[in-house]
């Protein structure tokens, strides 16, 4: 039989990260390639300790269907312990907050900005929405202002999606005034700011930025995620925005989904009401600095010739470049055979004659895989 | 500031069922709105047990990202206790999956095809993705087919959403010679059936029908619930469907959630491999039954000059009709006033002249409650 499928998914097949994922866990490969958190540092025993509390007696409600925007109980702590100001809403991770706000915002051709490069699982989605991406290129500080408000001029955009913090895949932070001048455009040309912030807390410094929600919170829709400092597969995250907009987002959540598992959402409620979550999050800064500055280094004694690579703050991703300008993705198939994996840098693009640009996970390997790693890489590539 | 949201949600504010359900918890009021399982009939002791053993070792890999497609051994224990004969991706309840189909298959405009009556959250969900649905009336034994046919004489339709066992609202459950032609003729006219079927296993007698799937597997989608049978607040269904949709099904999941959480995974795998689910269904099954009874028993002797109303043989609804034709939505505002709660009918037509039938959900109440609760229906009506 011939299936009739939506013009957007006619053609789609499966993404290049995830074939790239899938072998990711085969005998022998080294992967750099996923956005892992470190598997030895996640809160089992404190889980567990919730497990066993929870086995006594498990709570009332804990059953039957929830309220769509979250358990409140959840919601409250949330609030509290992240200084949260706005209403928010309970997602399945920040990805499904990207799929509730395209929803209630994307029809088919409408016009959106994205940073140039940016997290290929936003873009993805927002295509799948039947938008048109228009992208910004990223400096080291954040997008060229300037280059926002030509664009602005020219064009009504539905929103921008922004990466502020240790941004996906380049690490890139704005600074500060970038952020204060964003806000202030976002607002001078009514502009709406996706602002999706999952590596905020990840700072080796454990300093925490102001987010561009704070400068302009009616022009920005917030997602927070807790995927990447507490635990992925319990697929939770959360939007703040304004009541009119999370108005809209609660009755696409309750079309798309009813509600968020209740299971998930006590699990975390529980643990931010026993354990200090900012605890934990600085055992990961530490840790992920340790392993951020060996790979670092490995990579400056190995394969300084060839490579050229910024040291980040924070995150979770080294961003590369071949001085040589190759292709990295053309480069793959040889590091496939060499069993050891990176993102090439041009899935991330929109202009595809990026080509020379890799993405490697610092967080999920051991230093010893850092160095076997990188080893196999230096092959691939000299 | 003033946001431009998408066509669909424009105008959306909330659903009329929502804001009844949101009054449906206060204090004195009986409600028979909603479609929710009996409280005190949820495995407590059961899934109590599942976090003891759990609090003493969690699965290794509990805590990373996991598979698109779900677990696999959730996904082997299920195929292998509910006879599935496809592949299956496990999704955020049957809600999840309903979206998952709409993103694969639906453009604006695309024209679908719906049982008359049919579940609103369906309904509504098609049409946020843009579609225009036209409907097939039900009769006793499921559509009428000759409707049917010429509708598919005259148009092209992406879907025909159907729910074949004690459907919601209604309670119809197709006959087998009606599934076999509805089968035959969506093989006859390259239609896609998506086969909704979270009652399936409410049935009074412990019987279980075919499925529509069963006599045309390449024409149809099945979706199952554990949200009716074990424990809404899980979210988690599962899609069956042919590789190539299968494979769609799982690039759009990716984009809109990355995955189900492995913690409901989790806990419905460990209860399918320690306890007997099918024994727990008959607990439901036979509690239903009794409820089901003393609530039809009590509709007759209290109101049977103004209501009429068919004995289901499972599910979760008693369908009524007022013989005086009057307005159910508009007698819903002095059903309020005196503290009990249906759904009114005309919420599940698109044919806005169907006024007077009302939903009356009979799992969730106490013999006390339906009583009283009848009692204050037949002042309404009266």
């Amino acid at each position: 039989m011939k299936y009739f499928f939506s013009k957007e998914y006619e053609n789609i097949q499966s993404s290049f990260i995830r074939d790239v994922l899938k072998i990711a866990n085969q005998k022998d490969v080294i992967s750099f390639a996923g956005g892992l958190p470190n598997n030895k540092l996640f809160p089992r025993k404190e889980i567990e300790s919730i497990f066993k509390e929870y086995s006594l007696k498990l709570p009332n409600d804990l059953f039957q269907y929830s309220a769509t925007n979250g358990l409140p109980k959840l919601i409250d702590v949330l609030k509290t312990q992240f200084n949260l100001k706005d209403e928010i809403l309970i997602s399945n991770g920040s990805q499904q907050a990207l799929d509730l706000i395209s929803s209630i915002f994307l029809n088919k051709d409408d016009k959106i900005l994205v940073e140039e490069p940016s997290y290929v699982g936003a873009i993805g989605l927002f295509k799948s929405h039947g938008a048109i991406c228009h992208t910004i290129q990223l400096e080291d500080d954040g997008i060229n202002l300037k280059k926002l408000e030509s664009k602005l001029q020219k064009n009504k955009y539905k929103f921008f999606y922004v990466i502020p913090t240790f941004q996906n895949p380049s690490s890139i932070s704005y600074t500060l005034s970038k952020r204060k001048a964003l806000a202030k455009m976002a607002i001078k040309y009514n502009l709406i700011l996706v602002e999706d912030d999952p590596y905020r807390y990840l700072n080796f410094k454990n300093k925490i930025q102001p987010t561009i929600y704070d400068f302009a919170p009616n022009n920005t829709i917030y997602i927070g995620s807790f995927s990447k400092i507490f635990i992925p597969s319990l697929r939770v995250g959360y939007i703040m925005a304004t009541s009119e907009i999370l108005g809209k987002i609660t009755v696409a959540k309750q079309y798309k989904d009813l509600h968020t598992n209740l299971f998930s959402q006590y699990i975390l409620y529980k643990y931010l009401s026993n354990f200090d979550i900012f605890k934990h999050i600085k055992v990961l800064n530490s840790s992920y600095k340790k392993k951020c500055d060996f790979f670092y280094k490995t990579l400056k004694d190995e394969l300084n010739d060839v490579l050229e690579v910024e040291k980040p703050k924070g995150g979770m991703f080294l961003w590369a470049k071949l001085k040589s300008n190759m292709d990295t993705k053309v480069l793959f198939e040889k590091s496939k055979k060499t069993k050891v994996l990176y993102i090439p840098g041009s899935v991330f693009f929109e202009d595809k004659s990026e080509k020379s640009y890799l993405r490697l996970n610092f967080t999920n390997s051991s230093k010893k895989e850092i160095k076997e790693g990188l080893k196999r890489l230096k092959k691939v590539f000299s």
